[in-house]
This record gives structure tokens, C-alpha cells and sequence, in this order.
């Protein structure tokens, strides 16, 4: 950053340390599917990834998302049961040579990790009409997505894996952590920190 | 991060710096709709930023944006006009003083930026069947919306104010980019870079 950047941004002034920093981060960032150790996340941790992904950009600064930490083992077995029966409808999907290599891709890694994280969006958290989304009602969702994209980033920077699980039936989930029809819509992303980082390891789905 | 993390991290370890260059970015990032400067931005700069897009996550590694820079006053003049027409629609969906409110806000910085960024997210990029979008069809878009959240931040670290303008019609931005319909679908990211940063100063439907 050159001297006149910093003083144009005046108290705001980022260092070259934190645009490295950044960059860093933003490309070393994979998406972690295996590998993961069961220890717990120390609160501070979680907390801080979350305070990240809370600073996301939002329309009409609506704010629509919650943070679901699922610890239970029942209930991360009954995502997992809602992710394999999906899974078997994906691989399906694919033809020959391809869904034998589909159905050896390890994809998700719900009951490996510590916590799993949901991720929601109250559609209706600012009422019916909100400034910024009058023209895409689904600006909503992409706020939320930014939000994951910050919890992301702030997982890697801690040393934490996570991936997102989008092969899952969106009502399924919902029903298993008793989301209410109305009010919130289940985001798909089961996302899986752990403290084991391997990304040149495992075949992924997201990258 | 404790020792342990960077040993288990390996090649990719990152440093207390970068974690905390991360979260002062993150933490910092604004929407910015004004004060734009004229002044061009250097090449090599963003080119940065949109490497940093380009590196976002995207299901099953379809990595479906494309950016297009929009320099030309003309293009740009007719976007103005899309937006406009779009913001006197939504401005009537407020009521009372909430609509003077909204009228008097600054929402864009379309001709006043140096170059806006169109982002784009074909839907067909990877084919019919694609690894994770088979449950959930718009997870081209969420990529996307990460490649949006990673040029923002990146533009942050840059010294570089920008807003997402989502009050415009669709069908109107794609028709004045000459996107194709069947191949291309446009987000409604008009992105406005600036030299200029003051996050607390405006009134921004993004926060």
C-alpha cells in the first residue's frame, strides 16, 4: 500500500502485513472434506469465526443469517443419514467409469468433525420490503453466501478445515433441526472445522 | 496461532500477520456508494483483486464467473439509466417519510467510479451434472456470490471502495452487456472500485 492510499484512508489504514496477509489467506483457502481430528475447537476460536462471518456485507443491512453449531452425535448422525441418501441419488446420476469414481470421493465430513455449523437465512427478517432487494428477492440468500465465504477465510486463517456440504435435500435438513417453514430457510452448508489441513490432500468437491 | 497449528498446517502455514490481516480487512470492509475518485486504477492492482476473485470456492470446481470490466461511458450511461429506472420503482414500494428517506439516498457509483465490474456466472460452464449442484441447483450462483465477497474484501486490502448495485433489472443489465441468455446468466454485481474510503460517511443499503 503507498503512502497516499494510507492517508486517503485516514483512520481506516490497513498495513502491507494486512493486504498480505489477506491475499494469503484468500489463496491457500481449499475446501476440507477429510482428515479431521475430533478434538474440540476452543470457544474463542469458534467465536472468532463467527464474528467474521457476522461482518459480511448484507442487503439493507438485513443481517438474515444465524449460526447453528450441531455437537449432538444424534442429531449429526441424522444429517448424515439425510447426506448419504442424497449422495446415493447424485451418484445416479452419473454414467460408467465416472460414478465409480463418484461414489469413491469422500464429500462430507459430518460426524468426523467436532461441530458442524448451519448456516440459515431468515428470508423475512426485515419485512417485506427491504432496500437493495426490491428488484432481486434472492439478494437475501447471496448476503448469507458472504457470510460463509468470511467463515471460510476465518477457518483457514485459524488453522481450521471446513467444507461445505451442498449434497443434501434442503427440507430433510430443516426437518432434522426443526427450522420453521415461515421464518428461516435452511441453508445447505454443514460446514466441518477441524484442525487438520491437508489441502493437496482428498479429492474435493468444492476447491 | 500456537505452534502446533502451524505444524500440522505444513507448507501452508500461515503466520500471526496474516491471521490478523485477515480480520482487520474482514472487520473493516464497508460498502461504499460514494466519493468515488476519477483517477484510473492501476492494472496491476486489479488484476490482484480479481485473482483474489478468481480464487474463491466453487462447486464442484466449475468456477462459473466471468468479470467484465466496463470502462466505456456510454455502456455505463445506460446502466445509470437501467438503475434509475429501477430505484423510482423501488422508491415507491416505500411509504411517507420512509420514501423520502429512501429518495435522498446515495445507492450507486456507476459513472463516478473508474470502471464498474460486471460479474457473471454461466450456469451451463460444467455441464448437466455437476459434482454438489445436484440438490441444489444455485450453487453456481453461491460460488459466485464468494468470488463476489473475495473481490470485496481484496479491494478493501487495495485502499478500494465498492458497492454492490442490486437495485437494477436483470434482463435490462444483460441486454445492454449483450450476455447471452442461454449461456450466461448476469449478476447484478456492478462493482465500483475507488480510491477513496471513508466507511463511516454516506448512507449505504450494504453494510
Amino acid at each position: 500500500m503507498t503512502e497516499s492510499h494510507a492517508a486517503i484512508q485516514g483512520d481506516d489504514a490497513l498495513t502491507e502485513a494486512d493486504r498480505l496477509g489477506l491475499y494469503r489467506v484468500l489463496l491457500s483457502r481449499r475446501d476440507v472434506r477429510g482428515q479431521f481430528l475430533p478434538d474440540p475447537i476452543a470457544d474463542a476460536v469458534l467465536a472468532r469465526i463467527l464474528v467474521a462471518a457476522h461482518h459480511a456485507p448484507s442487503v439493507g443491512f438485513m443481517q438474515p443469517w444465524s449460526f447453528i453449531l450441531v455437537r449432538s452425535p444424534e442429531v449429526r448422525t441424522r444429517i448424515k443419514q439425510a447426506f448419504t441418501q442424497a449422495n446415493d441419488e447424485a451418484a445416479a446420476l452419473f454414467k460408467g467409469d465416472s460414478q465409480a469414481t463418484y461414489r469413491s470421493l469422500k464429500l462430507e465430513g459430518i460426524l468426523e468433525s467436532p461441530v458442524n455449523i448451519c448456516v440459515t437465512c431468515d428470508r423475512d427478517r426485515a419485512g417485506p420490503v427491504v432496500l437493495g432487494r426490491t428488484h432481486i428477492p434472492t439478494m437475501d440468500l447471496y448476503s448469507t453466501v458472504c457470510a460463509v465465504e468470511n467463515l471460510w477465510l476465518a477457518a483457514r486463517a485459524e488453522g481450521l478445515g471446513l467444507g461445505w456440504v451442498s449434497i443434501i435435500s434442503e427440507p430433510a435438513l430443516k426437518d432434522i433441526l426443526g427450522l420453521p417453514d415461515n421464518v428461516a430457510w435452511a441453508r445447505s452448508a454443514i460446514s466441518s472445522p477441524s484442525r487438520n489441513w491437508k489441502p493437496k490432500a482428498g479429492a474435493n468437491a468444492w476447491i
